[in-house]
C-alpha cells in the first residue's frame, strides 16, 4: 500500500504539503500544487491511515456488538438489523462478539473494544446485575443494553431498549386462555435475566386475571452452557419429553415457550413422545423469527419489533450526545396467529 | 479513561519513564520505580492505547469477515465457529459485515477494513468473478475465500477453503436413488455462484451413474433481491407450489436442495400444497443445520465440516506466513438420516 511519502515522491512536493492537502490547509497553497497532489492520491490508491485520523480525533466509525451467541436465530436476526441500520444511517462497521451471558467474558470484551478505540456498544445481555457494564461506561463508552429495563431508581450511565417482555408473555398467555386452555406452564432456562423474570410475571398475571381454576406453573428445563445454539431447543425439546412423561389429566394443556427457538424444540420433543400439536398440547412462541413460519405446524408466536428496537439502539449508541431518551420500552407488534394453538382435549 | 500523564503524575516520575515501563526499556529503572509505575497503572485502570501501537506495529488483532447475510443460519453458525477460533487461539476479534454477494458492497467494505488497519479478512461469497476480491489481496491483505474453490490454472494471492460442494450434492442424490426415486430435481436459486454449480454438477453426475430411466432437472426458483434471510425459504415454498401443481406422474418424487434453509421452505411449501413428505415427496438437504433437526418430518441433510472448515480459515487468514496450503477442499461430514426420504410411491 502507498504511505504519504509515495504520493509526496510521486507529486515531486514535501511530505508536509502532501499533510496539508490531506488537512484541508490548502488557503496557502498553489492551484496546481493541490492538483498534482490530488492526481498523486488518484494514480497510487492512497488512503490516509483512519488509524492516524482516529488518534488525532478520538473518533472510530465502529460500533461494537456483544451478544449471548450468534448462533441463536434471534441474535443474528438483530445483529442483521443492527448492521444494517448502522451501516446504512451512519457508516459505521460492526465489531461483534459471542459473549453468552457471562460477565466475565463481557467485560474481557469491553477492554478489547476500549483499546480498539471503540466508544459505541450495544450489549445484549440481560443479566441482573450490569455492573461490568456500568464500569465501561464511566470509562467513556456511550452503551446501550439491550433486553434489560433500567433498574427502577438507579441512576445509570446505560441507556436501556427492551421490548416489553410482560406484555409479550401476557399476550401468548391470553390467546391460550382464550383457546379454554386452564392448565398452563411458561417452559424457560435455569438462570433468571430480567427479560426472563419479566415474562414469567406476564404469565402469571394472565393466568391471575383469568381467574381462580387456571393453573400456572413455569418449568425450568435446565442449563445452557454453550448459550444459545442448538442447546436452548434442546432444552425444549428435553422438557417436552418430561411434560409427555405425565399423565393426561395433570399434563399442561398450553404452553407458552420462553421464546422461539424453544417452541420449536417444545414441539420436536412432543413429536418425538407421540403427542400432537395442537390436539395433545397447543404451544405459543415469543420473538417473530421467520423459521417460526416454516414450523410444522406453524408456530404461533408473538412478533418483537426488532427492526425499529435496533434502530433505536443504533441511534441511541452514536448519537450518545443527542437529546434522546435513555429508556425505551417497545410494546410487541402482535400475535402472528399460525396452527399451533388449538382447543384443549376434553 | 486515564492517560499516560496521569499514571506518570501518579506515580510522580516522567512521562518518558511510563513510556520506558510500558515498552520494557527497564534495565537502567530502579527496580522501586518501576514498582511505582506498575502500581499507578493498576490503580488508575490504565491501558496503553493500542492504537499508537498499532501505528509503530502496523498489527490489528481483528479478523474481517464478510458474510453473504448474518441472517441465514448457515452463516452465523460459521461466524460463531470462525469467532471462537480467532478469539480462543489467536486472541482476535471479528469485524463482522453482510455483503449480499454484491462485488461493489463487497469492495466498499474493504476498503473499510483497511483503513481500520485490518488486514486479515474471510470472504463468503462464491462468486465466481473474485477480481475485486484479488485486487484486495494486491493491496496487502491476507484473504481467504469460503465456499468457492480456486479458478484451475490461474495464479491467486487468495486462499481458498471450501466444502467439496460436488461430493455433498452427489452423496443427497445418491441416498434418494437408493431409495429408489427415478424422477429428481435440484432446487436452487437464480444466480450461478461457484458452490452452486458444483453441487449441479454433483447432482447429475449421481443422476448419471444410476442409469438411463432416471430424469434428473434443475429447477431455479428464482431471484434473492435480500439473500439469505427468509427470502431463500420463500424461494423453496415458491417453488414447492409450483412442483406441486405438475401433474403427479410427471413430478420429481425426490428433491435435493440447494442447502437446509431451502429444505424448510420446500417442506413448508410441500405441506401447505396437500402433499406429505416423505410419502409423496422426499427431501434432502445440505448443510446440517442443527434447526434440520427440529423440522417435522426431521430433514435428512449433508453435513459440512462447519468447525474444521473455520478453523482451517482463521489459521490461514491469521498465520498468513506461515507454511501452509493456499486451497483446502473439505469432505462433506456425512449424510445425518431423519425422516425426509423414504420410497417414492408405486
Amino acid at each position: 500500500m502507498s504511505t504519504i511519502q509515495d504520493v509526496a515522491r510521486h507529486a515531486e512536493v514535501s511530505v508536509s504539503t502532501v499533510s496539508n492537502a490531506l488537512n484541508g490547509r490548502v488557503d496557502r497553497m498553489r492551484p496546481e500544487t493541490l492538483a498534482r497532489v490530488e492526481a498523486a492520491i488518484r494514480a497510487l490508491g492512497f488512503r490516509p491511515s483512519t488509524l492516524a485520523r482516529q488518534l488525532k480525533t478520538g473518533h472510530t466509525p465502529l460500533l461494537g456488538l456483544l451478544v449471548p451467541s450468534l448462533a441463536n436465530p434471534m441474535y443474528s436476526f438483530i445483529a442483521r438489523e443492527v448492521e444494517a441500520c448502522a451501516q446504512e444511517r451512519f457508516d459505521y462497521r460492526l465489531l461483534i462478539g459471542s459473549t453468552y451471558r457471562d460477565p466475565a467474558k463481557e467485560a474481557a470484551f469491553f477492554e478489547d473494544l476500549l483499546t480498539h478505540g471503540v466508544r459505541r456498544v450495544i450489549v445484549i445481555s440481560s443479566l441482573a446485575d450490569e455492573g461490568h457494564v456500568e464500569s465501561a461506561a464511566r470509562r467513556g463508552m456511550a452503551l446501550v443494553s439491550y433486553d434489560r429495563r433500567a433498574t427502577p431508581g438507579q441512576a445509570s450511565g446505560v441507556a436501556h431498549v427492551a421490548p416489553d417482555n410482560f406484555a409479550a408473555a401476557q399476550l401468548a398467555t391470553r390467546h391460550l386462555i382464550e383457546h379454554g386452555h386452564r392448565r398452563l406452564a411458561f417452559v424457560t432456562v435455569a438462570g433468571m435475566t430480567m427479560s426472563r423474570r419479566d415474562k414469567i410475571a406476564g404469565f402469571q398475571a394472565a393466568a391471575a386475571e383469568a381467574g381462580g381454576d387456571v393453573r400456572a406453573q413455569v418449568l425450568d428445563g435446565g442449563t445452557l452452557d454453550e448459550y444459545g445454539d442448538s442447546v436452548i431447543a434442546e432444552v425444549g425439546r428435553a422438557s417436552a419429553l418430561r411434560l409427555a412423561a405425565l399423565p393426561a389429566a395433570q399434563r399442561p394443556t398450553g404452553l407458552v415457550a420462553l421464546n422461539d427457538l424453544m417452541a420449536l424444540g417444545l414441539m420436536a420433543g412432543l413429536r418425538e413422545a407421540g403427542l400432537q400439536v395442537p390436539a395433545d398440547v397447543s404451544v405459543v412462541g415469543i420473538d417473530g423469527l421467520f423459521l417460526a413460519a416454516l414450523s410444522n405446524p406453524g408456530l404461533t408466536t408473538v412478533r418483537l419489533p426488532v427492526r425499529e428496537m435496533a434502530q433505536a439502539m443504533v441511534e441511541r449508541a452514536v448519537q450518545a450526545e443527542a437529546e434522546m431518551p435513555d429508556d425505551r420500552v417497545f410494546a410487541p407488534a402482535g400475535l402472528v396467529v399460525r396452527e399451533s394453538v388449538g382447543a384443549p382435549r376434553r
